[in-house]
């Protein structure tokens, strides 16, 4: 089997209420968390909500990084798509964590793309 | 415990990889998958990468939509995460399988954000 992507999923409780609602930090730290790891940043929107929450999709030449907040519950769901080496999403992901002070934080990785390896082909 | 978010991965296998590569295609498969199932579009990226391939995520007010292709495997990558009623990720997803024809679809559904129920405040 060969495997295209690896996608984590953040799950980060008991944050920072007021990083959670401030989108100019969240913003720098997506960004931050993808060139600091090595990624190519290729388009990014950040959206504030009223009265309060963020959504941020950050488009990476190797797949994405999006944050949606909840400040009223100090809750922050964040996913980080990659594929090939040259990018280690769990490392953007501890860049996050910190940087939005979760002290109640739970990382699980998804392999993407899981395909069977194509015979070899012989002619014909 | 209370959820504020649905996440559905799509595994796409044996699409139609012509479509795969058709990024003016995706982006409208994406925003009328989004559209047609009541969400509400706040900004949106679409890349195609050479030799072939294209990446697009869309912000929505109730989260995102992304996809990521890869033709010369038939393969694409898609998630959808979304809060709130209005919004059916899984009706999304069926516009989606369905317009870029994949034969071999997996559905996953992930909740985000499970918080305990807070304690109901007392006084003090």
């Amino acid at each position: 089997m060969e495997a295209l992507g690896r996608h984590v999923l953040l799950e980060l409780r008991d944050c920072n209420a007021v990083k959670l609602d401030d989108l100019p930090f969240l913003r720098h730290t997506m960004l931050n968390a993808a060139e600091e790891t090595g990624a190519t940043i290729i388009g990014e929107i950040f959206h504030q909500f009223a009265p309060q929450g963020v959504t941020g999709v950050v488009a990476i030449a190797e797949s994405h990084l999006c944050i949606h907040t909840w400040p009223e519950f100090g809750y922050a769901a964040v996913d980080i798509f990659t594929c090939g080496a040259a990018f280690d999403p769990t490392e953007a992901a501890h860049l996050i964590v910190a940087a939005i002070e979760s002290k109640d934080s739970e990382i699980t990785e998804i392999i993407r793309g899981q395909l069977p390896v194509p015979s070899p082909v012989t002619g014909g």
